[in-house]
């Protein structure tokens, strides 16, 4: 694994801020014109970290016995568990290795918070030792090439970022971190709808919240007014065309807007409605997070982890039917299980980011939170029991999040709800995949 | 119109503070136990103002001529032009005033910015001229007892506010505007549903953002913590426990979690989605209002119409079709032209909200923020001429509100779609009607 564009970003990128609250350690990179309202265009494109698969084995995931009852096809015919089991597997093939619900390759988890984690210093480019996750083929290399191609045409198109630094959003590397995400879409212009939504919210990110000339301060407006690029004002004629003017004024909202421009075209409009809720929450939780960075005040470890579930990679995969061609109904989304395993899953991408980025977020200037953090602080724990119990918490919620799938599989026995499902659990596996790969931003601290 | 409990409630209940940023002007009411949370419990709830109707006049309402083209009644017979008219009409009756997109009695709106409007100073209780509304009946007085004495007892049961603050409450007289609100509602246990969420809102506005020991100050992390007791959190079993408990830990967070709880107990999944999303936009809408507030910010008119969308009554008629007792279904709720209407009505009555707590808020200390000060301050012009010009943004709303509902209900004949125009219609009016009976905390400008 590994590929050569992340490889080839500046050292700046590397010191890009990811994840948690963190307005204290601001260095915009030479060129960001700041703003009352953020500068004018975006840099680097990142949100992610990540590192590599080893000590594979087999295991079940609870509840998989569960989903091997009865399911019935769309229309109404009852499958055989053979059926089932090769719909939960999901397809063989290049990109296809994260659609499964059956057993896949795993990591295992360590089995306590003060037990023996496996031994040995990690290489760069290996996993966090201890943390369960999935490996996922290499992405299709044709399907990586053309999106790169094709979102440099429209990052040109929106004057996403100045002309020299392309090499920089080249090691952003969305093309195969989305490649990697979706590889039931059934073509690259699916794929794009995707890529364009992760680069706008990075830029959202990078400008408003972060190292790039954000700041807690102020952030609720811009935040809000980025978001009705979005879910768009409905107001007098005199004043609608003010509105319409500030969606083009900066790159992070010329990205939401040209992005979600291209999403409803391609999606529903309950598919439409979903992804602003999902944004909503986003911003809902970078507004928390802004709030304790101001007072620079350590949560709770439960205040943390609610914070990032709204704070989340949660948007990226609920569009996965949208990707795919696809929808999951609205009335089948909203379900209480379905939201559940979403948010599990959400939360589980979540903690590997705060993972792979310990040692970065702990060079930088001030206190960054993160789960490991958190959780030495408010339990009195020293850096490495910390980060070892964040290891825990992730697996803990990546079981939880196979379980409840395999169960909410076998209790609404729709071909849809299966396919959501191995969509999101492909999402998962990607995102990690994509983490692994960034090894030039990341490296694991020395706790083993 | 106007009723006993509004009128008893102590002069300090009229001077809470309505709408806008205004962290400026704390003044909590003796006994607010303010905490580095909020206090532990609120007081006085109540968020609109309002006044008297005058002056009516009949007017059709732009496009209501479409919306008598064939309907199709359930099941996809077509419904004829009359029966199409009794249906946009609504029943008659006791507390089905509101419920008719056909014409109505209004308030006929000034011509233009500096046009004359109406002369003659009005009286406490008269309507602001030119204020372009629709009357409603008197809510029936047997449900208002009902829902009042129902009401005390929720508040009661979750420790709402101390035993000594019952007075203000009853002024808040919220039952008397929920009944007004939904007078298709099949019994008093539907309206309990719109109850406690008004309750729970108020109480969350109160205690986190405005006088009542709210402040700007860390108001992203409170109202996320606050919004998990409408969307819940999903994280491990150590820390599942702290986040439930945190739940009970103040009169906001017991007071959502609760009415929340009842409301998903007779909404459809989708239904409760829809409510979390608005509740999500409300929130994102505050933090807005709040980022300006600690920056002494005065937004461009166009930034705080936007900012209006989202702080704005609009999780309250959004949920009409539960209290009716019926659903909207998910995909027709999130077409454009459904959205659009959904935002249309709700910016209206936003605005009607910062015109009858125009007097309040510049008695107050500091700047509040409300359209007529915005408008003031950005376009140049005296109070008066800000303020006339915010009546004309209402009334183009108003009217801007009815035509797409009439062209959609043609667009759409569907009967479900038509019966939830008629309930955010008479939410609409419900809320006007409320606001007016609330005499004892508003006064009109001398601005005629």
């Amino acid at each position: 694994m590994g590929s050569g564009p992340d490889r080839s970003a500046p050292p700046t990128v590397g010191r890009k801020r990811d994840g948690a609250a963190a307005a204290a350690r601001r260095s915009p990179l030479p060129g960001a014109e700041a703003t009352a309202d953020g500068p004018s265009w975006p840099v680097p494109l990142h949100r992610g970290r990540f590192s590599h698969a080893r000590g594979h084995e087999q295991r079940d995931t609870a509840g998989v016995a569960a989903a091997t009852a009865p399911v019935p096809a769309r229309g109404g015919a009852v499958m055989s568990g053979t059926a089932l089991e090769q719909l939960l597997r999901g397809p063989s093939g290049i990109g296809t290795a994260g659609l499964n619900l059956a057993p896949r390759q795993v990591v295992e988890a360590p089995a306590g918070a003060g037990a023996e984690v496996p031994s040995g210093k990690p290489k760069s480019g290996d996993p966090v030792p201890g943390l369960y996750f999935h490996p996922v083929a290499e992405p299709d290399a044709g399907r990586v090439a053309e999106v790169n191609r094709r979102i440099k045409l429209w990052a040109e198109e929106i004057e996403l970022y100045p002309p020299d630094w392309e090499e920089q959003f080249d090691g952003f590397s969305v093309s195969r971190y989305m490649v990697a995400c979706h590889p039931d879409a059934p073509s690259v212009d699916h794929i794009m709808l995707a890529t364009r939504l992760m680069v706008a919210e990075n830029a959202v990110d990078d400008c408003y919240c972060e190292d790039l000339g954000g700041s807690p301060v102020g952030l609720g407006s811009r935040l809000l007014l980025a978001h009705t690029a979005l879910d768009p004002v409905h107001t007098t004629a005199e004043y609608q065309g003010g509105w319409q003017e500030s969606l083009l004024s900066d790159a992070p909202r010329r990205a939401y807007r040209s992005a979600m421009e291209h999403f409803t075209g391609a999606a529903t409009a309950s598919q439409a409605d979903r992804f602003r809720h999902d944004m909503a929450r986003l911003h809902l939780g970078y507004l928390a997070e802004a709030a304790w960075d101001q007072e620079g005040h350590v949560p709770e470890v439960w205040e943390y982890l609610s914070m990032r579930q709204f704070n989340n990679f949660r948007p990226c995969p609920t569009i996965t039917d949208t990707v795919g061609g696809y929808e999951l109904p609205a009335d089948l989304h909203a379900r209480p299980a379905m939201q559940r395993v979403i948010a599990l899953a959400s939360n589980a991408t979540t903690i590997v980011n705060d993972l792979y980025s310990y040692t970065k977020e702990l060079a930088s200037p001030g206190r960054h939170l993160n789960l490991p953090v958190v959780i030495s602080e408010r339990e009195g724990v020293g850096d490495r029991d910390g980060y070892l119990k964040a290891v825990e918490v992730h697996n803990e919620l990546m079981h939880a999040f196979e379980a409840e799938a395999a169960a909410l599989a076998a209790a609404t026995p729709v071909p849809v709800v299966v396919r959501f499902l191995r969509g999101v659990a492909a999402w998962v596996d990607g995102n990690h995949y994509w983490h692994q790969t960034n090894t030039y931003r990341y490296s694991l601290p020395d706790f083993w």
